[in-house]
């Protein structure tokens, strides 16, 4: 019999009215259970070795409500609670491991395959809840997603969050449901072969409810973040720190079957240990693999354009599976918009203009920064991920970072033109590296993305109001920020899901699934690689060439972002040629007329062939030709 | 022709009586030059990119005093100045590069040759200058010694300090000699075939003469270290800060002619970058390996146990060549004394007993903590250097750290038995690392080596003493620490040669010297290897068994920390072996009668032999066999 990984943290209900309590408490000399429902009674923890304590108690059922009493006075909800049903600053809950799973033969899927769609389940529905999102499960399938991206759920102060003030990791927020929801919503994914990525914050809690403070040394002052207090992972007493963090990443991807995790801002996870934080977590999932028998990644954010954290460790990198590409989405965002102000002008020329080139070399490297120098940070910036497979890296053109941190939210949709929607559709979808769509990202939702919170501490609120209106005005941006505590804020930024079926939404909607579509099907497109490519950027012309090639077939796509329509000569390789794609036969009007779209010779049997392109817009060209 | 590196900062003599002067001053918006002497002028420089101010001034010899006058105002010594006659608060001083070498043939040693001597320049003779050393390099080129370790050079405040109180990086000390008399050290040295390891501090700069505040941001309240403000490394204008280290380290290369750098405390090198300082400066040393000519080396002191510090870049490692293993140092001397405080409390067992076993492991991986619990530190500590080759570990039985962060300074010679003394040079130089040894140590020297400062500034030097006297009570040491401002302290510090030719004293020199030529000698001891060795320990009998093999021959050293006569049965390979030290036959009378040393069979025809080895003796076995 293989070992399967336990819980050892929290309440864990043993069964027969038995539930074992443990918990990290080294600032403690004495640690209580105080049961509060359905009976009233305090059962002391015996002390057990590194400040833990712990204790089976006879008696206590799922649903059982309780607090620890550390050294016989402040009482506190559980570090590794399951569910706060009362919120942040109520008693925690024991709850049942136990679930009926019907997910059947379900193995996961390899990176290559992921098509990520993320969500907040706050807002992706009008109930905000994991179950509501289980209708739309078969129209995302549909739609060409294959895993969906959870952005954080666990337990925030008050019903609106992002979930990057979650306090109890290893709680799901009680206004989306109770864990068996979210249980449901992953078996649910699991039944349609959807996977689920789910958002974890390591490296910080938030700023109200946070009662780990009492426990024990989880937070250092040896460095800053810019959320609060850093996370000890390589200070006294850290390992017990790190095993809490651990423990959450092997709670979710076991007990819940999430098959990926997203780790929030890496970058802000602050460790100067040989062995840091991230190696050792990857080192435990890595083990847990075969114990697992489902693929599960480690999917890291990060802005240190740092090639180590997705190198494998015999190759002295840290092993995680795979991480977002911020510069991909900048250089891309500076293209449609021409915006250039704060972080994008590290992605426009010297000129303060876009380049072409640099989207070339983020197809080509997966960073545009590779160590040149960076305006925006003022020093040199990032190493050579040379070698990296492409299906490390994951892209975006919108998620809630890029669309939420602007002081209105706004999507691409309302910055750019029907026709820049296409192009970014084209950009994502045919590049070699696993694209993440934003929800609502594939038919050109029109609803903001605003930031939003629900504290409940007035200065705190106050706080938040002040630090959002300054980030903006330091960038000389126009107007108020909309209130983040205002539950308008909240309610303005939820999905128009039925915007899906009307004119230029349902045709931005199609375009998206038809790439999903040629992409899955075609080995050129399907194939994540670097080294089957071919990519030349037409700095004049404005226009990006892409060559993708695998064991059957090849694909050129063309993609140009001028405002002109383009002649240009192609060094597309001789044969048969076929358009699959053409962004401008994609309209908005009824009769979906042909625009003079590209029509290139269907054989080409020279070196180079002239192609007209109209402006904004991508052609999609392939081959069975082996390349 | 291949292109030579040449300096970039500072005053450069270019012939003709020309000086180039550049300096990095980004908060200044105008810097002029302000030459004292010989003639008294004020001469403007331009300013260039990124906060550079750079002209060629004529008239200007060396010789020539200056200051760089900071927006009209402020007069500071130059940061990269080359000399500072009159000491820290002084004027720069122009000097000349040229230096008529007579090295001869020197292409460096590989660094399985070497074998250090660290010597602090200020106490290892009375005169205490770079030039009184030349005189004893003969004695230690007979000893066996193939390079010497200075300490940190760079001028510090005041006459005595141990040199990391340095704030003029690129400038000597003057109280130690001239830039010239550094480079008639290093050309004596290279004459007689010996390498030189200059100390450099690049983690910090001292506390009194530090005007590198008034130029630019070299250093960040980001991170803390045990010394002061960290440098800069990661943050905005980093890049420039780099460029000031990484000039310094090829200054010395380069202009000096020294072979390697030894890299003071890299964990204080505080830096999150994707492509770290300390990979940049290996990757820039790397690249001027070939100009140089020279085999060259980065050796790092680091407390990480980060095994990345020394492996190859591809193999993920930041590409150093070396780093001290404290581990070795401390296991071998809770062994020797029983010490069991502080730091050692790591190196003993959970019952305060040192352990032959821990040096068992040192001797077979380079560390002992690679990823245990560290009672000390409180955490986990350090990773495996796996396939990290023996070479690339520095080792001691003392050092400037060990012996002068001691409440007196003692030596080993102070502390333990003339026999441990014996046994400690054996455990040395037997080892399959490069042995450092401390100067004065290979004869026993008597005299402490105390911490000693020279500051001017009176409430510093109170602070320091305070400092001092709290770190000690820390440790429940009684008495109180020698006043470090003393001369008297400093003078007491100092060694006394004489002592070498005398009874025990060189007797236990005659056992280095043997030792060191045994080692060079023989290839199962010339041949650093971690897997060409078998290592047993013998934990009741405190009996370490270390067989070293290599083409051409087998070496056994057995080594009994115990009290007790032990006979021991070993798995000594059958073959031809003879006794080629017994550590009891080196004794301080004057007949040299033997004692009861160890006398194995010279034919050894099964598996095992029984050895008898008197208490704190080692001997070592040799034999032509092939193992």
């Amino acid at each position: 019999m293989r070992q399967t990984w336990a819980p050892s943290l929290g309440a864990v209900y043993l069964g027969n009215r038995r539930t074992r309590f443990r918990v990290w408490a080294p600032l403690a000399q004495k640690v209580d259970v105080h049961l509060l429902a359905p009976d009233n009674r305090i059962v002391a923890l015996a002390p057990e070795e590194w400040g833990y304590f712990a204790g089976v108690i006879d008696g206590v059922e799922p649903g059982s409500l309780y607090v620890y009493r550390l050294d016989g006075q402040k009482e506190r909800p559980d570090p590794a609670s399951r569910f706060q049903p009362e919120g942040v600053h109520g008693p925690s809950q024991v709850v049942s491991r136990h679930y009926e799973w019907s997910e059947g033969c379900w193995f996961g899927l390899p990176l290559q395959a992921y098509v990520v769609y993320e969500l907040h389940v706050g807002t992706f529905t009008a109930r905000g809840t994991f179950g509501a999102i289980v209708p739309h499960l078969d129209e995302l399938k549909e739609l060409g997603v294959t895993a969906i991206e959870l952005m954080p759920v666990s337990q925030f102060p008050g019903p609106r969050n992002w979930g990057y003030d979650g306090v109890f990791p290893f709680a799901v927020q009680n206004s989306y449901g109770r864990p068996e929801g979210l249980k449901g919503l992953v078996n649910a994914c699991h039944q349609r072969g959807l996977a689920v990525i789910l958002d974890v914050v390591y490296n910080h809690l938030g700023p109200e409810g946070n009662y780990l403070w009492d426990y024990g040394p989880y937070f250092t002052d040896r460095y800053k973040t810019p959320w609060g207090s850093a996370v000890n992972f390589d200070g006294p007493h850290s390992d017990h720190v790190r095993r809490y963090f651990i423990e959450n990443a092997l709670y979710w991807l076991t007990e819940f079957h999430v098959d990926a995790l997203r780790l929030d801002a890496t970058h802000a996870i602050l460790d100067f240990s040989a062995g840091t934080f991230l190696e050792e977590l990857a080192a435990v999932v890595e083990q847990q693999r075969e114990q697992l028998d489902r693929r599960v990644y480690l999917i890291a954010e990060s802005d240190r354009n740092d090639a180590r954290l997705i190198r494998l460790p015999e190759l002295g990198g840290y092993g995680l599976d795979a991480q977002w590409s911020d510069d991909f989405h900048h250089v891309l965002h500076t293209l449609l918009t021409g915006e250039s102000i704060g972080y994008y002008q590290d992605y426009v020329g010297p000129d303060s203009r876009p380049r072409v080139e640099y989207l070339a070399k983020v197809y080509k490297e997966g960073y545009l920064y590779t160590g040149q120098y960076s305006r925006f940070r003022q020093h040199r910036h990032g190493t050579s991920p040379a070698g990296v497979p492409a299906s490390r890296f994951v892209v975006c053109t919108q998620n809630h970072d890029q669309v939420g941190n602007r002081m209105l939210g706004e999507r691409l949709s309302q910055l750019v033109s029907f026709e820049d929607l296409k192009l970014a559709a084209g950009v994502l979808l045919l590049s070699p590296f696993v694209p993440l769509i934003f929800m609502g990202e594939e038919y050109g939702e029109t609803a903001p993305f605003l930031y939003f919170v629900s504290h409940s501490d007035p200065q705190l609120v106050e706080a938040v109001r002040r630090g959002r209106r300054q980030e903006f005005a330091a960038f000389h941006t126009k107007g108020e920020p909309p209130d983040p505590q205002a539950e308008e804020t909240f309610v303005r930024s939820r999905l128009n899901h039925q915007l899906r079926h009307k004119g230029g939404h349902a045709v931005l909607r199609r375009l998206y699934g038809e790439l999903l579509r040629i992409r899955r099907e075609h080995p050129a497109l399907a194939t994540l690689s670097k080294e089957q490519m071919e990519v030349i950027s037409y700095e004049k012309e404005k226009v990006l060439y892409v060559h993708r090639w695998a064991r059957g077939g090849d694909a050129v796509s063309v993609f140009n972002f001028g405002d002109q329509l383009v002649p240009l000569n192609l060094p597309i390789p001789p044969g048969e040629w076929e358009q699959r794609v053409a962004s401008a036969e994609f309209r908005t009007d009824q009769d979906e007329a042909l625009q003079p779209g590209a029509q290139p010779s269907k054989h080409i049997s020279e070196g180079e062939v002239a192609l007209e392109l109209p402006a904004k817009a991508f052609v999609l060209l392939m081959s069975e030709r082996h390349g």
